[in-house]
């Protein structure tokens, strides 16, 4: 690492560079909002000329803020996936909506994203980079109440928003956090296939220790008995493609009249999908088949997937503005001292999204 | 953010809970590599229990160390994919692998690991956040010559390996790198077609500003051609499932007496297989499909997939043992000073893995 020399360039060097004072270039380094975004871009030119390193050590003693937040995915240990984490959530596009929603907010602030995958063993790593202070906030994506990184990380006293509301256990109350309502999502699923006739109905779900696809299985499965039908089969699978396949599979060996399928995500829609065709069934004609996320997979499916669309990046933005507000960071150009406080920086604060049904042409 | 206060713990508490010297607690909050493991068990606990906070910025101060590498993912300015960025390189399964390699290395270390994907507009941000000490070291995953991020990284003076071989333009050599040879990767591929009586062949590249295709593309087609059979057909694609759909579509069309195609990574040859097959050809009996990386993509895909396998996960371990000897991390239990000077540690050390042709069904 590079250690201090006569030769270093010096803050003066930078403000004499810009010409601006001291105190300007102070500002600019330290993140503070309200400095003119063109002086912002001037001063760090001359940081650059100059090859200024500003010292973090004696800077985050003063303000303790780093312009950077982590975008932390946790696994709660125990979770029953057979397939490896890292795996599974690079190649979800899932994570790269959540990354591409929660930079269309931190941008504009000029706020840096570093994304921190947290299985069991790196939850102590996650904890003590947050705990020594190398981000100002934590986006947490967490998809089981059983996890116990989220507590963890609100106990460190840093701003942390969650990607789902997370109640009991070791959580403490009044963390922001961002939801879809997932029961919802599965009673559009049903009903659009009782809707379109179909009658002999199944569902191909992911693990149910995450609370949301435990909610989308559980009103799936109340709207199809509400209609009078009985409950529908179900099938184990882990949110992949292979794994949609398989349960697919299994379906059709013990339920071959099956007509409609509801899978709890698009990855696993596609391969059931791809199973129902490879047994000589047509989708939709002969089997229908429902996703849910709208993400990439369901547009590039064969045929196109009928799915529940969850607004990822949407959801993902409204967590980072939630973060900036729990930070302190406003709008640019608005006075702080404007506005009686927002509803969103009230702490406990969830925010509800709508799912909506896209029909393509699966089902 | 926590401020100090008269009942927050110390040092001294963190010592006493754990019945060791205030040394050894100082020692294990930051990283010295010689603590006995148990030892480092035991404070870590006492941490937990006293709730300790180490003072990050008086810590690295003195250390200079954060106990965190950056895994940076890096796309040029004025890259040609159509693609987002972010959906791109978080549906790939490329990540996930050198996120599990890198970690192999990294974790006996407990060195954590944060991924910061580093489009444009991020580029001044992973440089800030570099520049200001929040990690000790970064894997850069760059792509193109013509990048600058890896340049600029390089000048802060902080270590970095580079995962392919970079020169000309603001490069300065001497950066390690791990690379692959990548025209042997597209020999390989050729061979196999032309020994299995393929005549009439086409490529499905990626964009060729990126060199390893461009090594890959030149040694197939100069195998083709000093196979006597004249240039290969090509269509260009942008390394995605749809994009190598649309290809091998455009290539049936142009040359529809194709009997053999070399994708430049498996989830082009999968989407070339799915167009193929829609088209009414089988795979491999009408026409041979040979891809490259032997990702989960290859095995998952129908019929599973011939390929070039680059040991992804064995170069990203390589990458993060290069970087942790350019740190002055040595393996747990090693005597720093019993060793003349590693090779790896030597700067501008380049190691290069050979690719493996994987035979399943699709050619």
């Amino acid at each position: 690492m590079a250690s201090a020399s006569s030769g270093r360039p010096t803050l003066e060097a930078v403000a004499s560079v810009a010409g601006v004072s001291r105190a300007t270039v102070s500002r600019v380094i330290n993140g503070v909002p309200t400095v003119d975004p063109a002086i912002v871009d001037v001063v760090r030119r001359a940081i650059e000329d100059t090859g200024y390193v500003p010292n973090l050590a004696a800077r985050s003693l003063v303000t303790r803020r780093t312009g950077s937040v982590a975008l932390v995915v946790s696994e709660p240990p125990g979770h029953r996936s057979p397939l490896p984490f890292l795996e599974r959530i690079f190649t979800d596009p899932y994570l790269g909506r959540v990354t591409a929603g929660a930079q269309e907010a931190l941008r504009p602030r000029d706020v840096h994203l570093a994304i921190m995958p947290a299985d069991p063993p790196a939850h102590d790593q996650v904890v003590r980079y947050v705990r020594q202070g190398h981000v100002d906030g934590v986006l947490l994506i967490t998809s089981s109440a059983d996890d116990p990184l989220p507590a963890r990380l609100v106990g460190l006293g840093v701003p942390v928003v969650l990607s789902a509301r997370i109640t009991g256990g070791a959580m403490p109350g009044g963390v922001p956090a961002v939801d879809l309502d997932q029961a919802a999502g599965g009673r559009l699923a049903a009903e659009h296939l009782l809707a379109t006739g179909r009658r002999r109905l199944a569902v191909v779900t992911g693990p149910t220790d995450a609370p949301f696809m435990r909610a989308r299985l559980d009103a799936f499965v109340a709207a199809v008995t509400a209609a009078g039908l009985g409950r529908p089969a179900v099938a184990d699978a882990d949110f992949t493609r292979p794994g949609g396949e398989a349960a697919a599979r299994r379906l059709l060996a013990g339920f071959p009249g099956v007509d409609g399928i509801f899978a709890g995500n698009d990855l696993m829609a596609d391969g059931v999908s791809t199973a129902l065709q490879s047994a000589g069934r047509r989708v939709p004609d002969d089997v229908a088949v429902v996703g849910f996320d709208d993400s990439s997979a369901a547009a590039q499916a064969h045929p196109p997937l009928t799915t529940v669309r969850q607004p990822v990046e949407d959801m993902a933005r409204r967590m980072a503005e939630l973060l900036l507000e729990g930070m302190g960071v406003r709008e640019p150009g608005t006075d702080p001292g404007a506005d009686a406080p927002d509803d969103a920086a009230r702490p406990g604060r969830v925010v509800t999204f709508a799912p909506e049904l896209v029909i393509r042409s699966s089902a």
